[in-house]
């Protein structure tokens, strides 16, 4: 699903500059951010995990099972997200079958990275 | 979700013996289960990382994004598990909301507790 597409128009933008804190792990979030342009880093206590560009999404972990960050997410270059809160996150779930399997994608990938780093 | 209530009377169950392994990492595989009865450990080289007991779901990661199992699972107890295979998975996804919305549930916990010893 290229979330880009679907979201390059997005009425609802916010920049960043490289170096600016996205998403601060601990923090309460109602939103999360699909990237339109620029690079994000997800870290945990400053080690990076993963890394989200063009049509990736970010901050999603908190609209389903918590309302804190489990991470935190940094600007690496400057960067341009597209901010979709809890309402337009549960109505895409709702009626695009695409993206609750681009969702669940996410998870799965990073869930296995994740294992990957817990073994190493 | 209940989805011990959903697949109690499935046909096609598994019984596994206490300390019999469910799930080997690195092997391909093609179906999840879910835990009828007994509990069963999610474990990566060992550490146990996760419980499933009753209700709970567990191999779905490799129906999602890999045919490869990233995690073993052994039956902590004597149990007893329904076979969910690729197809029916898919259905489920397609037609009934609620367990697109508990997979992703069940991954964003997974991936929380996976962050959590990530950083300890």
């Amino acid at each position: 699903m290229n979330l880009l597409e679907v979201f390059k128009d997005s009425k609802h933008q916010e920049s960043f500059a490289a170096g600016a804190e996205v998403i601060t792990e601990g923090l309460e979030g109602n939103h999360m951010y699909v990237v339109l342009s620029g690079e994000v880093a997800i870290s945990l206590n400053g080690r990076v995990i993963a890394t989200a560009s063009e049509g990736e999404i970010v901050g999603e972990m908190a609209l389903i099972n918590a309302e804190i960050r489990s991470a935190t997410v940094t600007a690496t270059t400057d960067c341009v997200l597209a901010v979709i809160d809890d309402g337009s996150f549960r109505s895409l779930l709702k009626h695009v079958p695409d993206f609750n399997l681009h969702v669940m994608n996410v998870l799965a990938d990073r869930l296995k990275q994740a294992y990957e780093l817990i073994e190493d």
